[in-house]
């Protein structure tokens, strides 16, 4: 159940629901975003509604009968838009497109993917400086330097930072280089990481886990919404089967349920999904027909000198059709 | 190594080259098909192909590196392109429709089913007479007498027909009615049956196995091919993975791999995919974008009545909207 | 439900029962094994089951909520115990062994096969005749002029045989030449195959599709059952799933839920579960502690040589220990 | 490759040494831990290991073709054994024993919990204080209160305590109360806990992930090592896959696996792995006989009562029964 406070909700008639919840039972999470005041109360038993509808100081109220409530679309049937400053946008009309290398590798690559992502009026570029890596002794990523350099070109020229973090002690020095912090796949059940990305303004984009279910993804995202952060984008980018014949099996059916469960943004990651170059764009466009609100997607000026990824990684050229392709594609269906 | 062999071969000619072939130490597999005679060769060592490349009656010769040969891209890259008769086609510029029910159950169902294609420009129904199910008690289809109503209405209405066939014994008695022989997920590596539907003429539409690999699927279209028979159609359906927020895990990824791999058309099959009938549209149309040459759904007059899938088959109106933006899409990508 | 229905029913006592139950709209499945008649009733609505209970002709009746019914524990407690002649049983006290080759090769293979079983006290050899393959061209057994042979040089030596039978019309022409027919993972669902063996006396032995679950096997097993075939052995024989550093997932698991589902024996097959040589006497000897009647495990005279499957395949010295601890661990836990 | 240094190596050797290195284009990462000094070399391209091999201070060097090095069997043949003090090890002739509920819960539990591992000669406990919840409205453990309590009344007793720790930031605070450290499925890749981990003299338990191949377990093993801690237990706790008979898919044929590619000792985890009270016990046992060094099992007085996992945790009677035959089969085996 999600009560919905309102703004000005007295300290005695707080204490007066959460006495009420307590009596009926209902075990009550306070929940404080930076748009709003919830109580999610988690019942032992069955109890009247009636009790607490008309309780002073609550402005809606709803039951939720999903494992997670923030985030599912029960309660919130507006599609939320992540508001990321200088009118960009995502979950809206526009097809959001995030582009850039795996790694960032040097300052001059930053500085030849962002001319490429003005010339396409690409506003949001990825790239990552924190890589979780299998092997102890891979390339790791360049860390704050690199954070530091990729976050001024990028302000510099109107374009928004999406990168990942790894772990919680990382946050407090990245906060003011990131505009959109990303979770990875490996990260998707880190639950202390999540917690304190429900504590910063960021919005998040949380990656489906390697085998992780479609609840679990909803899960992870209520963590972040409960302890304060709204802006949340949940990624499907391949979850692990059987089959070889490829990097990872992208899941498309995630996107249609996703956007049916929930009222979060819904983001396609081809090029961790297929992780075939000269598949990505396909998949990309498959994405936007099955629902996606954007796509994040690598590219490098120079592919198989790239860090890491190369194979998967996209030629500006195939990019740029890719973006012209995917954004009349979105026009066309909404 | 596939050897093309010209139609006018002399007996003297294919002795020699069967003799060469088994002094190179490579076991030959003579293959007759509806349109062409081949040798497929699997060399058992390294070979100097000048040895064979220049002798009599050989069109044209070539290695092929993977476990399937006929059916792969690597010797033929045109496309194939299905041939039903009446104009109806498979495999080129138009997107190919099958629709109808799960189950065929009686003669109105079918009657109705046909309006509702013709209505629509629809030239092949799909509808099962034999049906597997898990449970030995459960309804396991009309059979040749349900077989024979179909094929009578839809040959009288110029719509072809397909349907799936489960064992040897019934292809005899099936192939009269039958435009299309169907093989079902659970026969994907049946190939008593694959060897069999290689000496028809009619064409074979594959379903990948449930847990089939890409592979498989193209080693099982294999079997038909080398039995004789070149008209095939390979079906993404989904597949089985932990996931279960969905039926199956309906894999796009598999399309543009086929089709990169093999000279096949693709059919995509969202109804047994994703397996939700709010989403079976969605992930049509995503199929379409990911480079289906056809799509095959479950449509009925009232699914909440159907004998079976129900819940994953379409309502006239929902699949009419489908037909149109499928093609309007097809049309714009191609 | 399952009703047993006493040796002697008058005609007129089960077409009243059969009148009732339709009159109670529960659909009847009449089923006649070698040693019983059953009814399995289907009801579409909760009934009284009084209404029956009394009913003439009537030995004893239980509600089973099982989707399959005859072959779970839920009515019969009792373990069945396959009796092959001869003093060979299935599913009691004693170990079950079945060793053999993957394919059977040639006399001499057999003959030496035979020769190492009995110096072992082995009472089944096991040995491929018709091989399912993914590659149309690559060897797929001696058919029945093998079998004859394989049968023969076992019979004379009190050796019963165990082969894979792949298609409906080859049950015929085998049934005298085998005392265990092979359903292979690929036919697990192999519904006309299933059928048939239902109308055999010989008893079966299904594996486990390679993506099959628990209850997908058990349903198998009850298209048999219902058929008329009490004799059944469910078979693990590994899964398939993302991990590649074995051939398949050889899920020990099944075997305790098997046992606590279904009365009938569970064999184990190692050699097609982990599929490499120096780890399936391991996985045997597993297998026999989780609770496995039997152990099926491929062994040749020189695994290197062979025909198939050449990895997975013991050494006769290393099946000569297995067969040792087998038995002895199999001792202590009886 | 891994180079083991000499304990009394000049720093002149060394350099010398890294000079060498670098010529040759091998990258180098020097690891320090509890009991030796390596360098892990890494070649770009090949090189002649005679550059190498006679320069001083160097007491061994090994080629590692696997993508992990030091946990490796290839150059370490000897089976690690894991010395916890008081004569407590895991991995050697005796199988460790770890048992305890899934969460601790209180003191009075604990006491009990301490009685019951007393009387069966038990000398690890296990008990969870962090819990990693897929829902933020779940219990999360006790946390450092419940873990000084737990520590408390276990050194009181001579119990060693295995618990999991979720963050980075959590080992400081734990690390004098916890005797072995847990890292769970979730957290199988989660690179900076496993970076810390190394930095401790602590024993690490690392479970596979959720989807985690061996192979990348065996990676994670791997950071630990590397920076700088030897002392590494790995546990099998099951798999996802598309089988819901159970929670999870214990692996068994990981162990054998992992213990013919690395010299860590293996533990089973057959209560996450199964997850079904009534089964536990028989894939546990199947477990030692697959090769475990230890078992970890979930035990509780009243297991219908615990805070988590209630269904898969033992009866204290069930578990007496099951260390008993644990023992025993050991004990036959080695």
């Amino acid at each position: 159940m999600i009560i919905q406070l309102s703004k000005n909700i007295s300290s005695t008639a707080k204490s007066n629901l959460l006495n009420t919840l307590n009596d009926l039972q209902i075990k009550s999470n306070e929940v404080k975003t930076q748009f709003q005041d919830y109580i999610i109360g988690i019942p032992k038993t069955d109890f009247d509604i009636r009790n607490i509808g008309n309780m002073e100081g609550i402005t809606d109220i709803h039951r939720v009968s999903d494992a997670y409530k923030l985030v599912s679309k029960k309660w919130k049937t507006n599609r939320t838009i992540i508001d990321l400053g200088d009118n960009v946008t995502i979950g809206g009309k526009d097809l959001a497109i995030m582009a850039g290398p795996c790694s960032i590798e040097n300052e001059e690559q930053i500085e030849n993917t962002v001319q490429h992502l003005l010339k396409n009026n690409i506003k949001i570029m990825r790239g990552g400086v924190y890589k979780p890596r299998s092997s102890p002794y891979a390339f790791r990523g360049l860390g704050m330097d690199g954070l530091k350099l990729f976050y001024k070109h990028c302000s510099e020229n109107g374009i928004k930072v999406i990168t990942e973090v790894m772990q919680v002690s990382q946050v407090e020095e990245m906060v003011d280089y990131v505009d959109i912090f990303q979770v990875g796949a490996r990260n998707s059940q880190n639950f202390n990481l999540l917690d304190i990305l429900g504590k910063v303004d960021n919005p998040v984009l949380i990656k489906r886990g390697m085998s992780g279910t479609i609840e679990e993804l909803l899960a992870s995202a209520e963590y972040v919404f409960s302890n304060g952060n709204e802006k949340i984008l949940l990624c499907e980018r391949g979850i692990r089967t059987y089959e070889n014949a490829y990097r990872n099996t992208l899941d498309l059916n995630a996107i249609p349920i996703l956007k049916a469960k929930s009222h979060l943004p819904v983001i396609v990651d081809p090029s961790h999904g297929i992780g075939l170059r000269e598949h990505v764009a396909t998949m990309a466009l498959a994405g936007v027909v099955a629902g996606a609100d954007g796509v994040i997607v690598e590219v490098h000026e120079q592919p198989e000198k790239a860090f890491s990824d190369g194979q998967q990684t996209l030629y500006y050229e195939q990019a740029e059709d890719l973006y012209r392709k995917a954004r009349s594609l979105n026009s066309a269906l909404k």
